[in-house]
């Protein structure tokens, strides 16, 4: 198990799916920051189960408790504990799956790992376990927020084959909540809630992407050569259930361009700390490893939900074929709550980052320095 | 600066393009493993410049030097030290750069994060930077073949809009190497060769993908929920130079699926330790975050070279706008190159998880348990 | 902050005096070790207030909560969270130390580094902080029982200049355990509850000495050269509140000794796994910071208690003279209750190496190795 | 193995005595630090053997080269690399080890966990091995020195049985350097080399403490609750070769007062950054783990050296009983050499909490913080 993510700005999550809580250790987050369950509650909502019709209705408020760290309205310098506890627990509708492997999940590879079978729900592979990331995301936030300006926001580019058409330099956030799809262009979002609909009514499900930019991220945060900003967040994101891809700024359609086409030019901009920007931003605001001042946009692929309706091949726990049909409540399409996951470990990517540079700005620049 | 990778098995590494040398520390490796540097030198010629005449000319042999660790031709347990002198330097060539940004490199992000200008070839964001890491690599593939039978095996897929047709499955280091481009589809290398050389002439430069597979990976190789398979594999491969996507399976493809066709089922499979296989591999042998004991497979995209000999706008240290050229030596297409880091980066994770398995399986497992 | 301890077996704190809970998570216990509240309760009750008279009284029963990483009664390998609830909370109790600093606290270092007065009974500083150490070490006294049959076992040996006299082979759990003072020596015992209460009633308080042996260690933990198991124990009892010196074997004392006396030979033993063993055993079973085989033996020194009831000259935060005198419950002499921190940080230590050392024994030894 | 130290200034040793050479890799250093290789050698040279005729003669000019992280004067904030090439190799010299366990080494220790045995003079657990952790060190001491105006002085207060009286506000470099037994009490210095010029002709060696100090250390520094100042200290201090004890300020003496006897009162000092200092330091400079503004003062015993040129009792590999006296060139009282070592680690130590603290002082303090 490696529960714990990051280096200054570090979480530890904990928490099964059927098991009594799920939550969050923050330590590293520094003092005097003004921090509210409400601010962590915000981001709770997004990612709750029984939000929309959209998502699972497994009916949980996800109402988190605040054990540590926080005093008078501020954070102390000391770790931050948070706990959910499960209210809809029912361990009991598990129990067909005690013995069988649910295809494309981690069932097998879990017990192939661990020796154990905790089939309630998935355990620790559920995407509940989620809610510790979200949490201390929130705080994250928090911390971009007050000490940087900088905005992290997602939202759903595509469900299935519907793209929708985003202007990633102008879309907010209440264009994102405008529909429970979570996906701010208001045609392709129509046709993403029929073919979620249509997707569950026939016992099937579907994957899509989100895109999540990071805007106002100043220049000079990663850490060459292998915590670059870009390395930082590809792990990060690969780490959420069912992501299956990432790619930054051009990503893989840019390895069909050309160096002069890609190439993103500099040019003066005086409104910049560092008095230059690019021109374009194939990039997605990272060179080097290093944020250089433009937007930080990338993208991630997530699968289709692994749990449907219509039944499929698989084995028992003594490799015999089987046949499994899932039963009960779970997500058609998993993107709408995928966003505020998105956001969440981009938050804690950039804060620990964010933090880390102090540590390299220590000594004067020189006037010739820049 | 984060120079150190892993975490039962590390490596850290050093050095800029123009200095003294280049070079890595592998802490972390058992003892008693038989290692020759004959064994790292392979994999350091397959990624030095001046190989064939797709790649940069720059005149260097790369000759390792072991410093330590390594007694009576097997290691000791203690720390390896591998140092490549840089035998062509040439710092003079570069003081044109001292006060110019090259377009699409990170010379002005590790300018405005370390206030400090390296213009000696890029200097640590040089490529030549990886040669720590292959030589490290080299030694975690010597520890995944001896106690493992792993083997990690990369090729060109496509470069520019040229794509190859390889079987996955079968493909071998032989086919790989039949060509300076490292595409095993000879029609494809052909093209490429052609396009590359095309790209050279007219002052530009090309990317494209590099595919790369796992064979004879256990089942249970990873550690959720931060350090899972798949998320260390994606935050390796976008610490390399150049990188701009990584995708899993199916990838960016899957999200446009739907769990019906994406879901591998699982089948009875005797010869398999866990008894268990799938009859597809959407996943790219990884569930959960974990491996599921089919081929791990997947796909880094990197971006065209940004040295390229035709005159780009730009900017100087003052921020002023200027224009630049480049000269002499350099890669019109790292593609080529570009494999045996993947392959690097790919040993190194899956070491470090191999040996990290060791402190899970430390209990009997119960006669029900399986 | 910095609230993880360990590499491999890892916790993470948390909790204030008197905010909500203390508690801890517990990530990278393998699997499968059969685990239950009881294990924790134990030793959690060995360390809690009210035990006895010669403790501080606040009244807390300190029962664990259980929320995750169990399931029907073995561990699933996944993160173990456990929270005690601050049951005797009195915030108000400290209103008067809002604007001054303690002597020999942790107030004024506190603030000095935060820039943040958590008033409330030293919150973070407190000694409650150690009740989640005392829980992630009972999880790993379990483990180490169930794997290798460690055995950790620490002793008061001296209280103020009370010296007791132990035979570290022989005493057991029982003989410690027999008086309050957990002094093995029922002389000294006496001796120590006498000047305990002479103590307390004097309005003053009283330092000593915890001695701590683990037995039946194995050869070859340790991780040379940051890791060795002399300096992660020499860590991680200066981490403790209120100790001031750590020795191990000889110690301070064999520093006066010449090479001659202080060597220890090494003997055949025929029932020893490596079969050797040292005729004495200055070095504390430990050399080149890996253990030997013999038994694990060191030595921690604890100042008195910083708070007592006479007044005492300090400042306030604006730096003003002011006079103290501490009200209401506190431990006169802490070392009684020093005893299940110091075995529960040695517990730790030694799971971690443990677990370590299962990634060194990878390749067979050759039959010439030994 | 663990030959990394430190979390954001950060050292990786190499090297073994008799291979090509022995480095250390510095990562973390900010940028823009003036260094030198004078900056570097000048510790170097005070570990150096043969640099008086106490020390062991094996002739060694340990000359460092720097291989990477530092251009035209100054860091770059890139890993600085730097090597020692081994000049005085003769591992034939210890032919007559290989079969054999020499007392109170790491020969059978590193034979039981690495199962290998490098017999060419202790190989790894060498004191060969700290040359690494000096270069390393030295680094850190730079940029203490230009952040902080931090002084980090040790001396030898204990030989054997002879006892220096040193006063630790006062004693200087030059005082140190005055006699090669690096005791800055004439007469205590004077008996010093008259006890170990006789232990060295009686075939004996001898033990002593270093005492070393740290001055203007800024308040704030240390991070509880696992990375306190005084747990950093103590695992680093137990890392070194030989030592067997660590203790703080008041230390085990400490263990005997009352709190009365031993609490420090705080008192205005308007000289002070935070306007507060104790007028004792029994705490010596940490409280609660963090340190106060006062001297940072501690002491750190080393047994006698195990080599003696005395005929001792031991056993070979095959674990039979058998005979060896030490031959040729060994310290009889590593005391003097360990002067460096102590300071090496401390300065070690306090960067890398200097540097971490930066990301504590990340929001503004309010008027009524303090």
């Amino acid at each position: 198990m490696s529960s714990t993510f990051g280096h200054t700005f570090r979480i530890t999550t904990f928490g099964e799916s059927h098991g009594a809580a799920v939550g969050v250790v923050v330590d590293g987050c520094p003092p005097r920051l003004p921090l509210s369950l409400a601010d962590i509650q915000t981001d709770l909502d997004r990612r709750r189960p029984g939000q929309s019709r959209l998502v699972t209705q497994r009916n949980e408020a996800d109402t988190a408790e605040l054990l540590s760290g926080v005093f008078e309205g501020r954070t102390t310098g000391t770790p931050i504990a948070l706990v959910v506890h499960n209210a809809d627990q029912n361990p009991g509708a598990y129990d067909h799956l005690r013995d069988v492997y649910r295809p494309s999940h981690a069932d097998y590879t879990f017990d192939a790992k661990y020796g154990f079978r905790d089939h309630r729900g998935g355990g620790r592979s559920s995407a509940r376990e989620t809610i510790g990331r979200v949490a201390g995301g929130a705080v994250a936030r928090r911390l971009l927020t007050e000490v940087a300006g900088i905005e992290v926001l997602g939202w759903v580019s595509s469900v299935h084959t519907i793209d929708a058409e985003v202007h990633a330099a102008t879309v907010t956030r209440a264009d994102v909540e405008a529909t429970p799809t979570r996906c701010p262009d208001p045609r392709a979002a129509e046709a993403m809630v029929h073919a979620i609909e249509a997707a569950r009514a026939d016992g099937d499900s579907l994957g899509g992407v989100v895109t999540c930019v990071a805007r106002n991220v100043p220049s000079g945060l990663g850490e060459p050569v292998f915590d670059k900003l870009d390395a930082q967040l590809a792990g990060a994101m690969l780490s959420l259930p069912a992501a299956k891809g990432f790619e930054i700024g051009s990503g893989f359609a840019g390895s069909r361009l050309t160096g002069r086409q890609h190439n993103d030019p500099f040019v003066p901009a005086a409104d910049r700390p560092g008095g230059v920007a690019t021109s374009s931003n194939f990039a997605g605001g990272v060179q080097g490893g290093i944020s250089n001042g433009e937007a930080v946009l990338f993208r991630v692929a997530f699968k289709p939900t692994a749990t449907i309706s219509s039944p499929q091949t698989t084995v028992t726990r003594a490799a015999e074929p089987t046949t499994l049909a899932a039963k009960g409540r779970h997500d058609p399409c998993v993107l709408p709550r995928a966003v505020p996951l998105v956001e969440a470990m981009t938050c804690l990517v950039l804060a620990d980052l964010w933090l880390r540079q102090r540590s390299v700005d220590v000594l004067p620049r020189r006037p010739d320095d820049r």
